[in-house]
């Protein structure tokens, strides 16, 4: 593997919090409930002109004014595995702009792509997504999402929970980054 | 994961044959030299058309008359990698001719490629690629492999080891299939 595996962790009940951690070191502590493993791997989709406009306005994670969060893991069906990738783009960004949705709301979420499908651990989701933004961009975030639940791609995903999330800042002084607390 | 592991070892030195596995529970015994892993995912650059053309004409593993193998495990370079997927595609199909050249040369050559860049532990290779072959198609083999390391896709391949194998059905009399004995 030649990026660090993401691991998220929901740790209750004496800490009701998500930790993320960018590690491949990370095993489940005795209050861990439940555990989440990705990779980041290279891109599957976007083309040179994309990938280019994307990086030049995409922000990093972790700024300090987005202290809203969203952990979305999504899993996709068989039948979109199943197509070539030449179906499998067109679908993405022909027929749904993920892409061009996605960069609509750029700077304001933050994102980051997680890859769990060929991890050689089972895990119950292809995806973990991961989005950052300011309190005042939750109802861009929700637009977004919308946007995208509503398209073509959409009806090849089979399964996704999302949980919507904010930095704590009063639960455990002097953390930094603050941890997640699960808004339900 | 989807889809099973394949683990492939060396274990000498009393039994120096090589072994490969489909199964995500094969853990290293005390005489094994090395282990790669992979996983089977979905395909990353073929269309609709060179899939349905690949499906209709490719043999299943473990032919009889398919006594001669060979496992070329590959890593490409980081600039690879870092290409978009557009560029990638061109690379390996429009310049290089990749599942063309492959194409040319079934039924008689069978092929399995495993995924090891996403795994999480850290692998040294990228891919494993399987080959197995009867006797008589080993010059048609070479001329594969001459033809794929003289294309522009081969010029991102950062390292590969190529291992030649054959069935030894004296070694382990009543093994099924019979193992693989490493030619050098």
């Amino acid at each position: 593997m030649n990026v660090p595996t993401v691991a998220v962790a929901d740790v209750p009940p004496d800490a009701p919090l998500l930790d993320v951690r960018e590690t491949d070191e990370w095993t489940a502590g005795h209050a861990t409930r439940w555990i989440l493993r990705g990779t980041r791997s290279n891109e599957r989709y976007s083309t040179r002109e994309e990938k280019q406009s994307l990086t030049a306005t995409q922000p990093q994670l972790g700024r300090t004014e987005a202290t809203c969060a969203a952990l979305i893991p999504i899993r996709k069906s068989e039948a979109w595995w199943d197509l070539p990738q030449d179906e499998r783009r067109h679908i993405f960004e022909e027929c749904s702009s993920h892409i061009a949705i996605g960069a609509k709301y750029l700077p304001a979420i933050a994102r980051r792509l997680y890859h769990c499908r060929d991890l050689e651990t089972a895990e119950p989701f292809d995806f973990i997504t991961w989005f950052e933004f300011a309190p005042s961009s939750t109802s861009a975030f929700d637009e977004l999402l919308a946007t995208l639940r509503a398209s073509l791609e959409w009806s090849y995903v089979e399964r996704e929970v999302e949980i919507r999330l904010e930095r704590d800042y009063k639960s455990r002084a002097g953390c930094n980054p603050a941890p997640l607390k699960n808004l339900g």
